[in-house]
């Protein structure tokens, strides 16, 4: 009988050292992530990609190549599936001959944190977690507290005081342990990092706790089955913490073992950041392998306010081996971008999604990405969590009145 | 070779005068909504009910019983195919086998009117319209707009000032003409009419836009296709104008009369109201077909402040054929109850999906609701679409402090 998941161990990327998957783990004993692996050659065997056709349109379709062992683990709101849109407008605009979108925003919590909490949380659940705690700058905070709400899980957040309202909103919905801090995500990590080794608290925050990768992984999954197994030439991501474009990067090398991609080539994946906060991209210019942190960084693509990420040697490895690149957009052009999409194409996309095709008129422009290309940016959640990125002006009217 | 639609005609439920389909129209001449014909006969020869496994997951799977005639008219965001969730815990807590909630947050406008909107505007470009104008208590309106913008259509949206200000950004990042005004839905659907009137944009009021009901039944073509067939005893809907709950009802018939639904009875069909606005309530509890103008009307649960519905008599049709019931909570227990789903379940409800949970306590209590019904309620949005109903108190650290 086929195994409901295929995982089989944790290890190193640095120094290769493995760990079990049937106890908690947060970072190697070297500092670095740890990342999760697959018996992919008994998968390869029993496993049919025909399989997916009668499946439900959420994540969990790729049980097999989650680190859930036990159906019965999964906390589940719906999560995945997201639609790939096509931008025509935008496209005949950048004279671009494919441009898509895939959505995020139609996920449980509005952002694709909904992701890695489904599976991290469904996860500690399978190995008895009953509390845990992270730093956030917000929309990661807010669907982690949800999700451990749903499997009875207590959480405890951190999140800067200029972190998003309304993903503060969604935590103390939850019934989480909310805290602000005054300063920077970094310094809602030190608070963390000192709070679980005082409390014994699992510790869930980006990268050092395993398994959101995995839940951000099926974004790579979807792509790959919603486009017929052929990839994009160019996919652009909103690059934070960049676990998202690690995660997509892991699926397209776990999907190209298997022997599912018809694409011969990876797509070139672009890491996308503000310019107020882009270490990644600097790290890109100097042809580093790993980024310096960012003082007194700001954005107003929250989610991508992150001065140092953990996992940057990794999202600097997917750039490099793919032919990516990295770009820094500023905020002005961010907000302004934000309205032209949404009133091109309807989608009422969040600060961040918006950097991207800011990017791709860059990219256009200097000829890096071609008119023959495919592209595809990942809008990472809703525009509706970001009110404060759109003014309203509206007249007043009277009952009796007529426009 | 199969048609995308089988689409007839419109008809009048009251005097059954027919219209074409193939032009624009309002309200029947007698002042009654207007109701979509399909051609089912010959829709039964060719249509197979397998036919849906490999359409992608949008509610455009059902296209042959839709009211667009070509693909290329298609407006869409991937709305569609929300999941159904198991709500265990308040099942144990409620006493009932099985107790599920549809959560149409996952759309691309965070609320259920993402469905009438793509089908309703789809339909508008079809017909060559270029101007819409309506009232709205907020999510329909920034529904509209945004795909009004996908399909360069300009929408005139007037909304009550008091309207949750997200559905309020929506609509002015659309690029849509907005208006408030000091008053109700009631007093914008005035200023509508005249201004419809003024320069020939075409009104899409609920009700008065035929195709906004034919979006809203693709819930119950879900419902039926997610149970496989098999549809639950009780359906719970939060009722302002209406609309879903009339159009899961139409769903459902049409099924039935294809004949792909297992089960031999209708589901019981309970509507929803807020205390201070339950006219539908008023009138199922003195048996009348339909319902008084509700004075100074009033809730949180603002989606269902609708004083007077055009469609009432429909939804009451619907109550009565069905066997069901009409119940109103008042906006203490709604609030109280949001944060207990969300605390409880992880999902992170709106106010008026809230309503349902408490209705379902009060019929359960009655008996009126026994312990083997399979019970789903349709909760119609996302909670983060109204901050201001979670008060959200946190602590603020400094970056040197731990928990």
């Amino acid at each position: 009988m086929p195994a409901y998941s295929y995982v089989s161990h944790l290890y190193c990327p640095k120094c290769s050292k493995t760990y079990s998957i049937n106890e908690p783990h947060n970072l190697c004993v070297c500092g670095s992530p740890l990342l999760t692996a697959y018996d992919l050659d008994s998968l390869n065997v029993q496993y049919q990609k025909s399989s997916l056709r009668d499946r439900a349109p959420t994540l969990w379709r790729y049980h097999e190549l989650l680190p859930v062992k036990k159906e019965e683990n999964i906390v589940s709101m719906g999560e995945g599936m997201t639609p790939i849109l096509p931008m025509k407008k935008l496209a005949e605009e950048l004279d671009i001959k494919q441009l898509t979108m895939k959505d995020e925003g139609l996920t449980p919590t509005g952002s694709f944190k909904s992701r890695g909490a489904a599976v991290g949380v469904s996860k500690a659940k399978e190995l008895g977690i009953k509390e845990i705690a992270m730093p956030t700058n917000g929309n990661a905070g807010a669907a982690w507290s949800l999700y451990a709400a749903r499997a009875s899980i207590t959480s405890h957040i951190v999140m800067p005081v200029d972190a998003p309202i309304v993903t503060r909103k969604e935590c103390a919905a939850a019934g989480a342990d909310l805290h602000l801090v005054n300063g920077l995500i970094s310094d809602a990590g030190k608070i963390v990092a000192r709070s679980v080794e005082k409390y014994g608290w699992f510790d869930v925050s980006t990268l050092k706790e395993p398994y959101r990768i995995e839940g951000k992984k099926t974004m790579g999954f979807e792509i790959a089955e919603q486009l017929q197994w052929k990839l994009p030439d160019v996919i652009l991501y909103p690059t934070g913490g960049g676990v998202g474009l690690i995660g997509i990067y892991k699926a397209f090398k776990e999907l190209m073992e298997l022997g599912w991609i018809l694409s011969s080539k990876m797509p070139r994946l672009v890491a996308v950041q503000a310019e107020e906060c882009a270490p990644i991209v600097e790290a890109y210019k100097q042809g580093k392998t790993s980024s310096e942190f960012w003082p007194e960084s700001r954005t107003a693509a929250f989610g991508i306010n992150v001065p140092k990420a953990l996992g940057d040697f990794l999202v600097l490895e997917a750039i490099y081996e793919t032919g990516g690149c990295a770009v820094a957009i500023d905020d002005a052009r961010i907000l302004k971008e934000q309205r032209h999409v949404t009133r091109t194409e309807g989608t009422f996309i969040c600060p961040e999604g918006a950097a991207l095709f800011s990017a791709v008129r860059e990219l256009r422009e200097d000829r890096w990405i071609k008119p023959n290309d495919s592209v595809l940016c990942l809008n990472t959640g809703m525009g509706i969590k970001y009110p404060e990125t759109i003014e309203a002006n509206a007249s007043v009217l009277k009952p009796g009145d007529t426009l």
